[in-house]
């Protein structure tokens, strides 16, 4: 199949014209803009203008607030509650992790959760916030229920992301961005297209077996956590470690309530709390010891795994963040490919708000 | 095999005193003590008076410091790094802890990083200590390096915990305490005394191929990080945030570097920190939202989750924690079944430290 490819800066446009024209403000329009291109600027295609149809839907759909009030409800000198006003989580993401940010200047950490919001897009770009700043960030989210906890068959929890963002010296920094499921949506999305099976431990039907279908979530089926054959349980704990720091320690929907990305599935009866939750976190590296000599460590740290023996010759072993990073030099000099069903897709949106249609390169 | 039940009680009794005659204070030998059989409490047998030997030998080769002089090193109002003066971790973890909680009570959350320690036990039990504060508590270690990361040869990680523990209104707490591999060292001693092949996703041998030898470590074999055949790079990327934490952040050794448990092990050449390290976390509930609403809302998750489908009706959804906690209450009324080699090792302890021996219930 050949793609066009499109610059960052094109695609990073139309994401702000398209947030503007919703009635964002130019500030939120260039966050929300910035925050989503991440993805398919670090390759994460899933997450990026893919799927501005769906913002735009959301917003349609009277669950996206342009024009969000968003405040700080409680707060102690490290740690804050924010109801992001039904922000895009694109806008309140950045407004939270900020804050922790601050916070964390003034006292040596700074953990921030948040509730009324709505999906952000990849985790890892907030984590990365606090790399300039020589502070190590965490970034967490709950999202659309479609995965089983471990001997469950009901869709309690969401891919529910864990990343982790550490400044080093020289090195690039070690960025990690992990759903919490063996592989997210996205992965499944792949095999569809290309008519594959998946492998075994990705999903299973709505009766709780195994499955190698891709499209078994339309038939009731559920994502499984990580952990393979035998430790799913361990997915299911760390999914729930962050639904329960996104979604019940700042008031927001948890496990079967959290409202889903897709604005035509209705929300879930007596929901428990408001939107969807996000938690967010920035330590400085010198509130532990000075930070010289921590990236020094730190370098040493991604040399000595870096060096060490592969399996595979050819396939040497990775620091996390290290592909996105490959990734994102190779888009930044030949752009960004877009599969037809994207192009397609941001065209509709173009003729919708009456923009410019987006150029290839 | 029949085996002999201990009181809770005199196992506890029985490591202090081996404590005390190492010349641990009162005050370090019932910490230490505490800490150690909480692993035997909670059906973690392989932590518990099983390690006991094990920490003997580490004081007899000069490794453990009986009358430590812990201290901070550096401090913020909501994070420190702790030098444990080659403590034991069980004493260490407990000062670290404490710490935590004590700066969470003052501003919200605390984060502490020790160094210099050496190995603290169950992870749980530190995250734990937060509870009964209303504070959701975090537990991170480094250990012996015998996990190969993803695509990797090399044993460059240890079986690296994540423990996090969350208080509940009327419910149990929830508590996660996860090995970053597939299984932890304890349960492939269970498979050699059974005589049993190990899953295909537990380990591999020295040239990185799959094995279901469970003795295969001992041949240059690694533990592989949870994630099964197709995500172990998120186990690798969950038990490096875990090193980098406790080690990297304190100063303390990390990946290779990281000092054997077992004694006869020598010591890697040019380590680059101090000790083994840890990392703990404690945020007060209320430094985000009402600890009541917080509870409430606690447990109607937990509800939520025990409630939901399970794929066979004898085999229940459970709660991170919740199998321990049944282990306890039967431990508790029962006692602890020891093993028949482990009942040698501990009279061979008494022996040496001329203790009375262990009486069986």
């Amino acid at each position: 199949m050949t793609t066009n490819n499109y610059s960052l800066t094109a695609l990073e446009t139309l994401a702000r014209e398209v947030f503007l024209a919703m009635g964002h403000s130019e500030k939120h329009a260039h966050t929300a803009a910035c925050n989503l291109t991440a993805a398919d600027r670090r390759g994460v295609d899933s997450h990026g203008v893919a799927r501005l149809s769906g913002y735009v839907r959301l917003w349609e759909a009277n669950r996206v607030n342009a024009r969000p009030n968003i405040k700080i409800v409680h707060q102690t000198p490290s740690t804050a509650n924010v109801n992001a006003d039904k922000a895009l989580g694109l806008v309140s993401g950045s407004y939270a992790m900020n804050l922790a940010i601050n916070k964390a200047n003034k006292v040596g950490c700074g953990w921030v959760a948040v509730h009324e919001s709505n999906h952000y897009g990849i985790a890892a770009q907030y984590a990365m916030m606090a790399l300039k700043e020589d502070m190590i960030g965490f970034s967490f989210t709950n999202a659309s229920p479609l995965v089983a906890p471990a001997r469950g068959k009901d869709r309690l929890l969401g891919t529910n992301p864990i990343a982790v963002a550490v400044p080093a010296g020289q090195e690039t920094p070690f960025v990690a961005d992990m759903a919490t499921t063996t592989a997210a949506n996205g992965k499944l999305e792949t095999l569809k297209r290309k008519n594959e099976a998946a492998p075994l431990e990705w999903v299973q039907d709505k009766e709780g077996q195994s499955s190698t279908n891709p499209d078994i979530l339309k038939e009731g089926g559920a994502l499984l956590p990580v952990g393979g054959q035998t430790a799913s349980h361990k997915g299911y704990g760390l999914g729930a470690m962050v639904d329960i720091l996104s979604g019940v320690l700042s008031g927001a929907n948890y496990g079967p309530w959290v409202p889903p990305f897709v604005s035509f599935l209705p929300l879930a009866p007596n929901m428990p709390g408001q939107g969807i939750g996000h938690f967010f976190g920035a330590m400085r590296v010198d509130a532990f010891r000075p930070a010289a000599d921590f990236k020094k460590d730190m370098d040493n740290w991604i040399r000595t795994f870096k060096r060490s023996s592969a399996i595979d010759p050819k396939a040497p072993v990775l620091i996390p963040g290290e592909p996105e990073t490959m990734i994102e030099s190779q888009r930044i000099k030949e752009g960004v490919p877009l599969l037809p069903a994207v192009e397609e897709d941001l065209l509709q949106i173009t003729k919708k708000f009456n923009l410019s249609p987006l150029q290839s390169l």
